[in-house]
């Protein structure tokens, strides 16, 4: 099977800079998944005895805490500051960027709106920074919202601007004063441009990233937009022959949390078939 | 012919506002039309001396000046504020805030998007009080537009809020930050959703204005998107019975500038047909 690469695909500068802090401070905790790839995770638990805090009690009891790329909520950050523990942030500067800024506009009197999914990491932490804050998935569960005069929008770094620019759309027929701040992560989006022209071109596309990354998620939709028979793994041992069945050209990306050695083992593996 | 009155028509605020400000400075020049009605600016001058000055240098030989409905543009103001003459503001309340806004904001630094259209007297007002302001005119225009990083929008009163809200999500998804304030005058639109319900409902529907009115423009248009037999008629001799051949029931709707008695004139005469 002939494979064609994304123009651009992987590790973006927030999870580069997350593991390489990582990397230099062995034997501490992460609170939370450092990035969202459980393999990469495994490597460093193993190579760098960086171990994985799934709870607050848990990361508490190390003296020395990494913060996630994702970021944790302020609540969580005071409770570590305030037991004296050594803090490292790995929080992505692109998500820190919207935890200011939600502070700041709440602080300004700013009704909050975060464009994204209620349930991710990210999203918690920076909904943490504002009071009141309301998270809109999508463009729909906004249709028949009363926002309040003087609204203030976010999005989580993932989306898609598209689906942001619509929002905000429906935002600025329904209030007053409008402040828009695209946080939308450039890499994010140069990820999700290489795999909407990449999929045009080509008869299957392979995905490989974490199951739980946003991101990821994202690329794999845009990818089966142009490409029916998208998918997406975590690794080379997920790969199924029978997809590529048919098939002369595989396009191949990965998420922004994807690490290089795990892309080029898929990319050995669908040349072998 | 059965005629049927939208819910709401005529004269906003600013118009009932700036007619009384023009009946108690008589003997006063406008610079400019007071409003974007000839029959009611012909009615000042009978009853109370108020003329019309069409230019600057006009307005001069005036001592007392009253400034129209729609503004003057900063320097205009500044001139005549120069040569001692009395001013009399009677500028839209709603207008003077979109001028006051892309003053502050051009003061800080956002480049300055006026949705409108660049030969209204209101946009260039608007205009006048920011530097490098971009005057867009309709979405498309803006799709290949290199906006800066830093940007507020404003619209001229009249515009359609769902337009407004897909010119501000095309920028959401162009720019970083992004200032949003929804100057579409209230009136304005209550006329044009009233326009919007009764054109469902009728066979021929009649918009009374000023043909160089920008908001009883909007109506029509409105009105045509629901009923193809709709007119503008600025006084009832321009009503043609042609028009109403083979048709039941009639909707009328006016302008924010078109004065009562011309609407109660036309109302009679389509009656009669």
């Amino acid at each position: 099977m002939k494979v064609r690469l994304a123009q651009k695909y992987g590790f973006c500068f927030g999870v580069k800079r997350a593991i390489a802090i990582a990397e230099n401070n062995a034997h501490a905790t992460t609170f939370g998944p450092l990035i969202h790839n459980s393999r990469e995770i495994e490597r460093l638990q193993r190579d760098f005895d960086v171990s994985l805090s799934e709870s607050l009690e848990q990361a508490q009891s190390s003296n020395k805490v990494i913060v996630r790329t994702h970021g944790i909520t302020k609540e969580d950050l005071q409770t570590l500051k305030t037991r004296g523990i050594k803090i490292i942030d790995a929080t992505c500067p692109f998500v820190t960027k919207p935890q200011n800024i939600v502070e700041q506009m709440s602080k300004e009197g700013y009704q909050i709106i975060i464009f994204g999914d209620s349930n991710h990491p990210e999203v918690k932490g920076v909904a943490s920074y504002g009071e009141n804050v309301v998270i809109v998935g999508n463009v729909s569960e906004a249709m028949d919202y009363k926002f309040k005069k003087k609204v203030a929008v976010v999005s989580q770094t993932t989306k898609q601007p598209e689906q942001f620019g619509k929002l905000v759309g429906l935002l600025a027929s329904k209030v007053n004063e409008l402040r828009v701040f695209n946080t939308i992560c450039n890499a994010t989006f140069e990820n999700q441009r290489a795999v909407f022209e990449l999929s045009k071109e080509v008869d299957i596309m392979i995905i490989v990233g974490g199951k739980n990354s946003s991101n990821t998620k994202q690329l794999l939709k845009i990818a089966q937009d142009h490409c029916v028979d998208s998918y997406l793994v975590e690794d080379q041992d997920e790969l199924e022959e029978q997809w590529f069945m048919g098939k002369t050209i595989c396009g191949l990306a990965a998420g922004a949390s994807t690490p290089d050695w795990i892309i080029q083992s898929v990319h050995k593996r669908i040349e072998q078939i």
